[in-house]
């Protein structure tokens, strides 16, 4: 058997370990800690966040929006099918009810243009998903969350590093755009703490309140900054916040964000120019960038992409394909209005991702694409 | 200023770093790797549980536990006021009304002998709180779960190696014997990851869907054992599985849990015969053993603790009072029927922590002890 190929390989800046020493040595290793409070300022400083706040995962950031939006039962929250579970759990545990929308036909991302007729009185919230790291169409969706005082909750989790550009000009990072945002460092992001996430918040109204709920519903933020006597119980919450470990892990990563991102550019754009021949790539609007997460094809079926899969193994390489339609899914299908959403069902069935890691060398590159020029001849 | 005694310093076995350096070079550090099953496996095989999920924090295995029961809105939980708000918020998240249960007269747990008349037909679940790690009445608490049909979650955040005796002579671990239990390994803990839980599950038909909801509402365990061919969204569920870096930490700790309870039995037991002329101290029934997690005093009033806690400061040492009563608490306080919780708001008032942790020297002990003693003389 060939060496192993596998999907994704973690990196490790080889700082990690010693700041979590370092952290283990301060006697602080529970949550809210130094090197929590760098990544925090990390992210406001650089992008332009509000406020930051680690989580122990991007479900949990999500969870925290949810709660922040006050939903109740009934409500309607408007996100792609094409996604994540946690990115609907989080609304569906506070009673919400989620209506799919369908991704681009060029791109996975949400439709912008059938997101209005999904908006009733009911509906809360937009939640775009930027699959791939790649923004969904924010000017617009903004915009419709104005006309019809809806909340917009970026789902993130792929998003670390990339932009949206607006017709003015402006530029924004992804994540700093809608009122809530979820970030992902889960071991398979470009920068990673293992499993961990982070809330941004961009609109202040919910600064407080969010502070609140990220310490398990008491004022202990308001306390340690002496603005109360005592802390107490004063809303629901839960622990979101995760170990000084996991923060001293994503501060080794962040602080090596720009020759990550460099080099998972120069393995992306060399599957681009070796492949883009041979598939119709990825479509990145104007308004977009690329933070290299995700190299993916389109195959053309599922069966092709089921034989590619096959093929692949046989060489020992490891491709993934990504989510089944949520709206098809066992535990949604009988709650979907039965709308078909067709194009996040050939994302579904036809979207094939290829290794792509920090240590992909370019021989081991070049037989993943050797792989598939040799398939394409033979099928 | 003489040399601060904090009252609480983690301790490190010196391995915590070494294993995740481990797990970083596996490859895996994302949740459920090969220390996560070395956790679970040391609690199913030492204490009988059968079976352990951990999580990221000790409020996360309680709302696991929370969903798991299926609660639904005005569903009734029994559970002490003199608890952590996590014990609460958890089956709160799930829109659970909160019964408050008293504390016994000589111990903070909840009292036995007031929980039947507490139970209505809403009533789906009581919530022990084995304070200190010392074990509420556990086979009168599981006897009435019996005759009601009501499920036990224990909260065993506290309460790691400690144990209850039935009348029969059987002994059993805490977090054993309720048909599902939380435990906690936050820094303050005898058993630390920073911030940590685990959940322990001990009714079988829950184990199924602990797993779906664990793994954010996804068949992907059932997946990986073969069961299935795909997996996909199934039930409600949340990223409730922590970072393999976290499992390696905590797999460090749980190999010294020997030498550590041997050392905090000695720091307890001086503790307890230098003041027990002193103070009326903790009493441990005989069906409960000690895992001197805390050692704390009672004070006469709250007057009389304030005043001590200030008399420890200076001298640099730093005493901790525990739970303010949920039951009068600025968000439960309106739901909250009118009873008055007398034991409870006692505790609350004039209960104070002394500093207890691995390293505490004799020489520091001493100077605690002694700030005691001359604090009753003056006083």
């Amino acid at each position: 058997m060939p060496d192993r190929i596998p999907f994704n390989k973690p990196y490790f800046t080889g700082k990690e370990t010693e700041y979590i020493e370092t952290a283990v040595k301060s006697g602080h290793i529970s949550g809210n800690g130094e090197y929590t409070q760098k990544c925090h300022q990390f992210f406001e400083s650089k992008w332009g966040i509000k406020k930051a706040l680690l989580t122990t995962s991007c479900t949990d950031a999500l969870e925290m929006a949810a709660i922040l939006l006050n939903l109740q039962a009934g409500d309607e929250v408007i996100m792609p099918s094409f996604t994540f579970v946690s990115t609907a759990n989080a609304f569906v545990l506070r009673g919400a009810k989620i209506v799919f929308c369908d991704s681009r036909e060029d791109h996975p991302g949400m439709d912008e243009n059938t997101i209005e007729a999904l908006i009733t009185e009911k509906t809360v919230a937009i939640v775009p998903v930027h699959y791939a790291g790649v923004a969904c169409d924010m000017e617009k969706i903004m915009g419709l969350a104005k006309k019809h005082g809806l909340f917009v909750v970026e789902d993130a989790a792929q998003a670390i590093d990339s932009y949206y550009t607006f017709s003015d000009g402006t530029t924004k990072a992804l994540g700093s755009i809608g009122h809530l945002a979820a970030f992902s460092f889960h071991e398979t992001k470009n920068i990673i703490s293992g499993e961990g996430g982070m809330l941004a918040i961009n609109d202040e109204q919910f600064i407080k309140r969010a502070e609140i709920i990220w310490e398990k519903g008491t004022n202990r933020s308001a306390f340690f900054r002496g603005e109360v006597n005592k802390y107490g119980w004063v809303d629901i919450g839960s622990s979101f916040l995760p170990s000084e470990v996991i923060a001293a892990f994503l501060w080794a990563q962040l602080e090596n964000l720009e020759s990550i991102q460099n080099r998972r550019k120069i393995i992306w754009e060399r599957y681009h120019s070796l492949l883009h021949n041979y598939f119709n790539l990825i479509t990145i609007p104007k308004y977009a960038t690329n933070n290299f997460h995700i190299f993916y094809i389109n195959c053309n079926s599922n069966i092709e992409r089921s034989k590619l899969i096959k093929k692949f193994r046989e060489y020992n390489v490891i491709s993934v394909f990504h989510y089944l339609s949520l709206h098809s899914s066992r535990y949604y299908k009988s709650k979907h209005d039965g709308r078909e959403l067709v194009n996040c069902d050939r994302y579904s069935d036809c979207l094939l991702r290829l290794p792509l890691f920090f240590e992909l060398t370019e021989m081991e590159q070049n037989k993943v694409v050797e792989i598939i020029k040799n398939f394409i001849k033979e099928n």
